[in-house]
């Protein structure tokens, strides 16, 4: 009978750009799985290369080393912010990190049932356990570690074609009006920081 | 008995730093006392001029108008964010508006009874009304309207001591690393912005 029909669910995806260089992506990637369950919305993992949409802006780096009032307060901002959402965290000795290739592993992986873990493998090892993230070592040892074949997942990162994919979804980025990162789109809107996760999952449930 | 003693309030005060002419003041302007009142937080009224705040990080004028994407992902997400605090809103035609004199009001009328009101009323004819509020004519609109003696304290307000009482606000706010509005303090830890007017008010409380 019609009447006792169960109504079709109508969650949208939340896409959700992220930088393995940005601090506040930070919060985003380790909790965005979980919090995103909990309303059944299905993720998009988004890599993009923030530096040149900073360039593009005019900025030759992060805004937080550009201006020190901003970057003094952004780290005791963030003490603050993991703490609240339970995200292992510990202030860098190196900001921001060169994230290239694990962006372009990330790119390969987006649509892959590892991708999550993967991507909070990058950022713990980035932001907790304070490491480089851009040599193959390093992106390999976090493969590894998932039990993925690293030297061939390295190798095709950093073939032409996936060059190009990770340009291309920069330039996306651009285009959609992206300014820094996190950034969510649900439903063609677009939500700015890990402030508005919340805001964007309650937009797609 | 000491047993019975009621246990001494410890709620610690808020300093609410803002300037009328920002957006996101507007929302923390509206809701601070209905929120901090819920929490038994007093609130204490800190006017400043951001425009050399801004000057000093090499920014002419608000970032949302040097930055054009920045300024049109404000609009929405300023839309979304009055509907979610339930705070009256619509886009201004100027913006940013001049806001010395009304700010030189307020900081007459920092720790009197009718600051709330008042900085609710300004805000309130530039982000609702859509109307300029830095003319004598305005303010005194918005004082007359509130049963005060509009002229008196447009002549206090423009008096030289009270010009300085401004500057050396708006110079205390650089000084603590103030580099945007609305800012909270609560026992000296910085909050920036309308998202962390909540977490600061647990703090005090």
């Amino acid at each position: 009978m019609s009447e006792a029909t169960e109504p079709v669910k109508t969650a949208a995806p939340i896409d959700i750009w992220f930088d393995f260089a940005s601090n506040y992506s930070h919060i985003s990637v380790m909790r965005i799985e979980r919090d995103a369950a909990g309303c059944g919305v299905q993720i998009v993992w988004k890599p993009f290369l923030l530096g040149p949409i900073f360039k593009a802006l005019g900025w030759e780096t992060s805004p937080f080393i550009l201006h020190k009032p901003l970057g003094d307060y952004m780290w005791k901002d963030m003490t603050r912010q993991c703490a609240k959402y339970g995200v292992p965290w510990r202030q860098p000795t190196v900001f921001p990190r060169l994230s290239v290739l694990p962006l372009r592993v990330a790119s390969i992986g987006a649509d892959q049932p590892w991708i999550g873990d993967y991507c909070r493998a990058i950022m713990h090892r980035n932001f907790v356990e304070d490491r480089d993230i851009h040599t193959p070592e390093a992106v390999g040892a976090v493969l590894a570690g998932l039990g993925l074949p690293a030297d061939e997942l390295i190798a095709q990162a950093l073939a032409g074609p996936n060059k190009l994919k990770l340009r291309g979804a920069t330039e996306t980025a651009q285009a959609l009006g992206i300014f820094g990162a996190p950034t969510f789109f649900v439903r063609g809107e677009m939500f700015w920081g890990n402030d508005r996760l919340d805001d964007a999952l309650d937009f797609a449930a």
